[in-house]
């Protein structure tokens, strides 16, 4: 896993992945890597509500390898999952299921306040499986061994991931004597579309769907390509078009100040780096990733993750380059950004750009399949260097790196999103997309109401599944009516299945 | 493929398997054999809205064989299609594709006049994907390689196959410029089956789905397991009690009589036997093919299958068997019986009980892999001898027969069916569930609306499929009011896309 994400000397490479951004930008071409890195972070803040080693057992389930192919030995392997029947007080009670997505289970139970709030007041049994091939779900024994080779990493699919969920919460009914308990889905982000797609694929396991985040829109042609660069750009441009000019124009800077060694040197001792430089690229990416994420973390209150943020973080960035507008060192202004970000405690010494520590990663492998999300950037409306999507080059990688030809086609084809409307405005029912527009990945989601019961829920001011997280006392006001809406849906779907099977006793 | 339909000395193997039927009763069970087979055949009767080889093109698909993992050197295999685009007037005609089942192609291309006569009247292009493992159809190069060994088997599924039929549409429809086309599912019996599960898995594929004789209730403990015997016996009961008593006492005394040599020498001479009869499971075997049959294809006209039969040959059936009443010899009339079956034109010289042909049969396999239909026969309501479903004994058949285990609770997993009406009263759309309740599938079928848009369609002297047959002079009024009540929905999905899309003139 390339850690583009520094904390001091530290390498932040326990980050959370809650969608690693396929940038192929030409900094990342260059270098032969596809992607520049996402990394979100663990929740350090632990309200009452927030799960604990105390709250949940670790439990493992056999699954499958292969769910759709019938081996006359099949491979299994053990999925771990998280359950909490803390809050579960009626034989009935309702499941709150999060599907977790491309990390480990334990960082989307301790980033998902929002559930276990829930469940509390819900009575719901609480239950988070973990996405096969990450955290300890690994197939074939061993880390090792599950990304050993395309073979091995062969089964990390979307739909292999769905059938496991169904598999794991058919059988955990059945031992439970549950089968009556009503299903809802959470998910954020990857998670989000893994809980929409499951609604809609699987409707007879889950009543409904919170859909946080989940970009399902964002493959094909079905959003422009250049939606996510022009979302963070704008993101900045909104807080200061001085602050978009300075970032815009650093790129050119970079490079030619990097092209020579001595250069490189000064880059390596402005940025203060803790190792030599060896190209800008390593560099470039470093500040993409604190771009993008940047506008995905920009929450209206200071949060803290790997790295303490303030609140509304771009804005602070911004002031940060703003205020060094009398320095005509374009590259001193954006350090003086960087280090908002990558050192807000100041304690920082050095910075590590971040090597490769895993070798293969999973979401990688899956943009390299089926999760082929096209990404451009358009030099009249993003900060970012301009460049052009190209399959062409994407399969080149893909090939090389993998052996695996990605079928950019594929999820739209299994999962649908062209004419998402039409099509589903007389079919399905139940799930909420919310989206903040601050969130760069809200320009893939689904923002305008389907149907009366396939919704969205949008924020101005939110970002990146923000309604997930653990309710604070600086929580916005918007913020706590989406919420509200968003209970609102549940408790209509609870009513509606308590309706149809009386049975349920809904114990809020 | 163990024939089990004899056509005087001609083996009529070449019959179309509709659906196999895992009748697992103790005759099967004690020759080491899990199903008897019902063979249903190509029809012979060509109106003039039937297909023939003039009126489509046969063309051939590159599928992956597995669409759910990505491997670096994935197989690819040619499936083949009928084609047909006479009627297709509008650049944005609709297409009215037939989910091929397990079977060749061109013998539900013969067998669905109904498809053939709406492509007419809607100006729609016509489409016959043909099943993977079946037909021409089959991966790994050739007949032989596909159904080598359970590896080879390993990508018979209905998922695989319902993957093709997008991956084809999505295709076709990006090369003719017709994306903007609407498709309407058509099928029978498993063909059926695939067309629900279709429009429920993807509803941007296809805009809706008529699926005839569609058991997908005959899963699981979704219905009651001798409901399939039930409804066979309740045909020749509703035809005569006598016939029916003749019946139910007739397998002890073949029993008794087969225990001896001498008596299945008798045997072999009273049932014209073209070879000599080595136990009586072989004719117990030829004779529930007949009464399975004869439910099934109860249509209320004469119709010529690979063999003619009249109209309700039930009917007929049971008036040679009561013929016979001041015969004491109870074997004699089921042999009357037989002969109107096996013999009706008084052609055959004698009967072959058929052998195995092809070793492994698609069917089987599946059955012994997801597509397991729990059936019984309960003593009180059946002629047949009483049997209970034994998981154990059938998941030992298949093995020993293929190395596989059976997974009976898969396809509710995959496909639902619990308490269907109220997981799909607020979900999905535009399914016609068409059931004649003489066919005994209809007990495992759809046989009450769920929604005003996922709609049961009953006939209460409908038999097997008997809607999408070509409509024929006899007809009666029951089932062209059916076949228009069948149109009406058509008609409406067409309507509901033309208003979505303003592009699409109809042409009905």
């Amino acid at each position: 896993m390339a850690s583009l994400v520094a904390n001091g000397c530290l390498n932040a490479g326990l980050g959370l992945l809650f969608i690693a951004l396929v940038a192929n930008h030409a900094a990342a071409w260059s270098l032969g890597r596809l992607s520049t890195r996402l990394l979100s972070h663990p929740h350090r803040l632990r309200p009452a509500s927030l799960a604990t080693a105390d709250t949940y057992d670790i439990r493992y389930f056999t699954q499958l390898v292969d769910h759709f192919a019938y081996h006359p030995h099949p491979s299994t392997f053990q999925q771990r999952y998280l359950i909490s029947t803390e809050h579960c007080s009626e034989p009935n009670s309702p499941i709150f299921m999060y599907c977790g997505n491309e990390g480990k289970i334990e960082w989307f139970a301790q980033n998902t306040g929002f559930l276990w709030e829930l469940a509390s007041t819900f009575g719901a049994l609480v239950l988070f499986p973990e996405h096969r091939y990450y955290g300890e779900s690994m197939p074939f024994g061993s880390q090792e061994a599950a990304y050993k080779d395309a073979d091995s990493l062969a089964y990390l699919t979307s739909e292999q991931a769905l059938a496991d969920f169904v598999s794991l919460l058919t059988d955990l009914k059945k031992n439970m004597s549950a089968e009556a308990c009503p299903v809802v889905l959470f998910g954020g982000s990857y998670g989000g579309m893994l809980a929409a797609w499951m609604r809609l694929k699987y409707p007879h396991i889950a009543i409904g769907a919170i859909a946080s985040s989940a970009p399902i829109l964002q493959f094909e042609d079905l959003v422009p390509t250049d939606t996510f660069y022009r979302i963070v750009s704008e993101d900045f441009k909104g807080e200061s078009s001085d602050c978009f000019d300075v970032i815009q124009q650093s790129w050119d800077v970079l490079d030619t100040v990097g092209q020579s060694e001595e250069g490189l040197q000064s880059l390596t001792n402005k940025f203060l780096l803790c190792s030599q430089l060896n190209n800008t690229s390593e560099l470039e990416n470093w500040m993409y990733a604190a771009y993008e994420y940047l506008a995905m973390v920009n929450y209206p209150y200071a949060a803290n993750f790997t790295m303490p943020l303030p609140a509304f973080p771009v804005r602070e960035v911004c002031n940060a380059i703003n205020a060094g507008y009398n320095n005509t060192d374009i590259l001193s202004r954006i350090f003086a950004g960087m280090s908002v970000y990558y050192n807000y405690t100041g304690s920082a010494t050095c910075f590590d750009l971040g090597e490769n520590i895993d070798g293969i990663d999973g979401w990688d492998w899956q943009a390299c399949t089926e999760m082929v999300m096209p990404m451009s950037s358009n030099g009249s409306n993003s900060m970012f260097p301009p460049y052009t999507f190209d399959l062409q080059q994407y399969e080149a990688y893909c090939l090389e790196q993998y052996g695996v030809k990605p079928m950019p086609t594929w999820i739209t084809q299994e999962f649908g999103g062209h004419s998402i409307k039409k099509v589903l405005e007389n079919f399905g029912s139940n799930i909420v997309f919310s989206n903040g527009l601050l969130d760069p990945w809200s320009g893939g989601g689904v923002l305008q109401n389907i149907s009366s019961t396939l919704v969205a829920v949008i924020t101005e001011q939110g970002a990146h599944h923000l309604d997930l997280r653990s309710s604070t006392e600086d929580d916005p006001q918007w913020l706590i009516e989406q919420r509200q809406v968003e209970i609102a849906h549940i408790k209509s779907w609870l009513s509606q299945y308590q309706d149809q099977h009386h049975g349920y006793a809904a114990s809020s």
